[in-house]
């Protein structure tokens, strides 16, 4: 168990966040320890509360001197965030805003990452799943996410309310280009571009025109191009036709957590906020909210969150530490019986089999 | 078998279009004409050549002359419009965008109603997909379909590209109302609202506010919010859950169309793109594409057309006529064994079991 960088150490940003997050994130805490312990790692931790509960406290959402603060870690390991539903003390969507946004906006995480697979012994609810194993490459600083847009005579009966979705050829190459990068890396090495050009003709055709230029570097990788809504019937009807997926933020939104449910569910989907130029710390995160409704209770599954950490090592270098937790996760993964466990017991049982 | 307007003439505008979409309408032809002919209704036909071939020939998309005469009818039958994807000559969307997006927005069809059903014996690549019946009821004239939007230093590295979504209480308010109306007519009277009101904030709290405001109009009709993402979950794991959907043109087309595949094809699933104001002639097409591989081979299925002659019948207030092809559709479709039939013989077997 040789060490990849010998004496190197990680200076680690952990984000429980509300609901669920605290649970799970102390599963994957778990796994990561060991692993990176085993490697001759060295782990600096630092929390930071945040999320709709600190809001509550504080009304703080972000400040200033805390992103700054996350600036100086090597990576941000982040549960989840979001108030209970009802829960009417919190103006709607304001920490998914004004934290989880701002994180990627801040912090440039152009690449965000989603692999969605089926483990052989989860259950699909598709009826003939087949084999599923593809990545989605979400652009995650651009599009309808901007938060450009505006209200006119709200609450009138002539409100008109915008939303602008923005493009750059900056934004859409540099994602478009990993994800080249990432399928040339693939044994189907395929690219499909999803978006909704023949209506979105702004976007679209930037998206497309870019593809067109990026692919020509990459004459190995073969690539399609599919509308959202079709993109959506493949995704029950043939899922394993897709190795590599790359589209705009919104987009990216949708098909990610269709994606996960078709390979059996949130509680599985990792992720990955991927500043590529390194200028800032990348984030990593399981695509699941913070399920107030179940917080506390040992109910969550931590895989998501375990899988995610294994991402942020896989994103630090550590790809024979990263392999180890994926490893461990299929091995247990593969012997679930249908029996449910607590959220620790799967932490364990992870760790243990590392 | 008596006529519900003894002496009612329907004109009708027919646009059979692209691809398989001759083929289709065709068969929506022949059982309407039959059961319009049964109970006493005339029914006078006027046939627009329209769409990609047209283009191609003519240069035309919908010129103003043909939008004009297209107003002077009761209602317009649609195929599918729309080039073979490799076909270089047709410069892209643009059938889409000028003839059959103008179509409704000039017509101001302000409801895309679009009905979802799992019949008996159809295959649902879901394993357990329970009891699917739900309509949507898409917002037609605005979002981010209106074309508004851009692109700067085009080509160069600087580009940027703008997509504007707009919405207005008028339109947000006349789809919410009639939504909750449908609902009002159902047993179980649930709206669900789907959107992304946590990142589209000023879009999404429009239609948050309008669906409580219009809510109070309809005690009797309970209603929830799902973000589009969370809503795609649901539409592969827990279908049954939904009754009447109402969601923005975008979100809209991309839940209709995973929701025909949930439940078995869009070879099934109707549509009617509806002026409920009635200053403007309804259109009704399948919410299938021309599928230009399959066009002149009797491959497509007609189903999705000829249900969509009964929505228009339905719209045109002829509702025993409609529910009679409903009825022979779902018999049809129930004795299905799985052996491929002619479009012509589909076509047939319903007319027949009306
Ligand atoms: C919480 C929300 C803002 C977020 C998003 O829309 O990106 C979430 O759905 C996700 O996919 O990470
Ligand atoms: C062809 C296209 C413009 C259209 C749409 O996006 O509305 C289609 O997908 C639909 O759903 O009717």
């Amino acid at each position: 168990m040789s060490a990849t960088h010998p004496s190197a150490t990680i200076n680690l940003a952990v984000i429980p966040g509300d609901g669920i997050g605290p649970e799970v994130i102390a599963e994957a805490l778990k796994v990561l320890e060991k692993v990176v312990a085993e490697e001759g790692v060295a782990l600096e931790q630092t929390e930071y509360k945040l999320g709709a509960q600190h809001w509550l406290e504080t009304g703080e959402t972000l400040p200033d001197e805390v992103l700054e603060d996350l600036r100086t870690r090597d990576a941000i390991l982040f549960g989840a965030v979001g108030a209970a539903p009802g829960d009417t003390r919190i103006p709607s969507g304001i920490i998914e805003r004004e934290m989880l946004l701002k994180l990627r906006f801040s912090l440039d995480h152009f690449v965000n990452l989603r692999p969605s697979r089926l483990y052989g012994t989860v259950g699909s609810p598709l009826a003939n799943p087949g084999e599923i194993d593809f990545i989605v490459v979400r652009e995650g600083t651009e599009g309808p996410y901007v938060g450009n847009g505006g209200t006119l005579r709200g609450g009138t009966p002539h409100e008109v309310a915008t939303e602008v979705s923005l493009n750059t050829a900056h934004g859409v190459e540099r994602v478009v280009r990993d994800a080249f990068r990432r399928a040339s890396q693939r044994p189907r090495k395929h690219v499909t571009l999803v978006h909704k050009h023949n209506v979105l003709v702004f976007a679209g055709h930037l998206w497309k025109r870019t593809v067109e230029a990026v692919a020509k570097e990459f004459p190995q990788v073969t690539h399609d191009y599919l509308h959202i809504d079709a993109a959506t019937i493949f995704m029950v009807t043939d899922p394993s036709r897709f190795d590599v997926i790359v589209t705009d933020n919104l987009f990216g939104d949708i098909i990610t957590d269709l994606a996960a449910a078709v390979t059996g569910g949130i509680g599985l989907a990792a992720s990955g906020n991927i500043n590529m130029d390194r200028t800032a710390p990348s984030m990593f995160e399981p695509v699941h909210g913070s399920a107030p409704d179940i917080a506390g209770q040992q109910k969550a599954d931590p895989t998501a969150a375990i899988l995610s950490a294994a991402l942020l090592l896989d994103h630090l270098g550590y790809s024979n530490a990263a392999r180890r937790i994926e490893t461990a996760v299929v091995a247990d993964i593969e012997s679930r019986t249908g029996e449910t466990r607590k959220t620790a017991a799967i932490g364990d049982a992870i760790a243990a089999a590392l």
